[in-house]
């Protein structure tokens, strides 16, 4: 396995003085995600967990539904397939899986519906059921998962170049994190695991490093997690998104203190 | 044109205090991009500069290598294309051009090499001339430039919810800059911004507000940017990208610090 962590000289300049030092950088590299054999994708990403990446994004992107629906997962270097290259996952999809992987692409979704956000909005609401998880969570362990997520930020710590995500029951007893170069594909790598397993990801909190984007909105709902909190800020189209189908959104999660923008009873005050 | 900010109403927990209030948050909206008609790309973006964008991302995917081969480009609402949906952006590229954009995947250039870093770095090295410019800048300038960054994050300061990126000439002379939700897109629109108004790119400085991953690397590499500077902190790949091709990075620049990571003959010291 590829570390993900590397070592690099660099020059250091404090004060106008100059001086070679050893940095710890975060290691970035490709990863093939392959369909039965055939490219498919390819994510810019930090070493390790590559069947929980290709699994969560085959999950967020709406294609897999189901580990059911996942026959084979090879990453390189397995017993079962040493001639697998580097950096390829090959997964094996149930036709079922197979027949929506036409839809990924939000340019096939958006065709006739002029892309405006809150169409787009729209259409993919129509597609996804509306959030119905009774789950709530008390501020201080809201406060306190994200702490905790801030411990775990191990790669970030030393190279301060990579995001992370966890999905956490409310008591903390379920803890599931990674760090990744890309914040998307942490959320994927994290739903990924949490599918391999058998979480019920209706009973889970998912708490970004990060800001909430529409995209990461969009992998929480397809994912069926009720409760997405960040380190900082959301996007208007996120919100809006979230609001429509009742995703619970909390953004400026820092200490104390954090701002409630949808959903507000999976809060419990 | 569709406003970057929008009021948002919230409620603000503070020491276990709970109040309403309003929110600015950034606006996400989709742009596509089409080639000649076709669907090519869909971009989450801050709205604005949706031309500057769309050029940006073509010459950054290495696509549009000069603004001549750009026949005409239509953003809706024009008098000339008044039937144009909204958030659309209309490409019209000359033959050479079009030819391009089969190359546009990394998918489709990696298709033989097993994906490991190192090739993938090679591959694109080989595909990419070295990066020539003879350009330097002093220390003190790199800091005063991004602090002018800082200055101009205006939709961050309401928002906490943006990247930008900035490109400048060593004197400040030239300081084009943009916010975006994607520090990719920001850096598209700078780029798109300077090809537009002609621009000698080997000329200029690119300031991030964030992180310097592999494709911001590989952007600027396929612009014609020689020197890269950020607030935080560099990957391994892109180091490894920069390195091979010559490209100056420069990480951690706060206050009066950077970390100078790759082809340091350009820092003036």
């Amino acid at each position: 396995m590829t570390e993900p962590i590397k070592e690099f000289p660099i020059q250091r300049l404090r004060h106008s003085k100059i001086a070679a030092a050893q940095d710890q950088v975060a290691v970035e590299e490709p990863l093939e995600i392959r369909l039965g054999g055939e490219p498919f994708q390819v994510l810019m990403r930090l070493p390790g967990w590559e069947k929980e990446l290709a699994l969560g994004f085959l999950v967020t992107e709406g294609i897999v539904r189901d580990l059911d629906e996942v026959i084979t997962m090879h990453f390189c270097g397995t017993a079962t397939d040493p001639l697998l290259p580097p950096n390829v996952v090959d997964v094996s999809l149930a036709s079922a899986a197979l027949a929506r992987r036409g839809r990924r692409h939000l340019e096939v979704s958006y065709s006739s519906c002029g892309l405006c956000a809150k169409e787009a909005v729209s259409e993919i609401s129509r597609s996804l059921p509306r959030m119905t998880s009774p789950l709530t969570v008390a501020p201080t362990d809201i406060c306190a998962l994200m702490e905790r997520l801030q411990e775990h930020q191990t790669v970030f710590k030393a190279t301060g170049g990579t995001h992370a995500v966890a999905l956490a029951s409310p008591d903390g007893q379920i803890f599931i994190h990674a760090e990744d170069v890309g914040r998307h594909n942490a959320m994927d790598k994290v739903i990924g695991r949490a599918v391999l397993t058998r979480q019920n990801l209706s009973g889970l909190v998912a708490l970004l490093s990060g800001r909430i984007s529409f995209e990461m909105a969009l992998k929480c709902l397809r994912a069926g997690i009720p409760i997405l909190a960040a380190v900082s800020a959301p996007t208007s189209m996120a919100l809006e998104l979230a609001q429509e189908l009742g995703l619970t959104t909390l953004g400026f999660v820092r200490g104390q203190r954090f701002n409630i923008y949808t959903a507000p009873q999976r809060v419990a005050l």
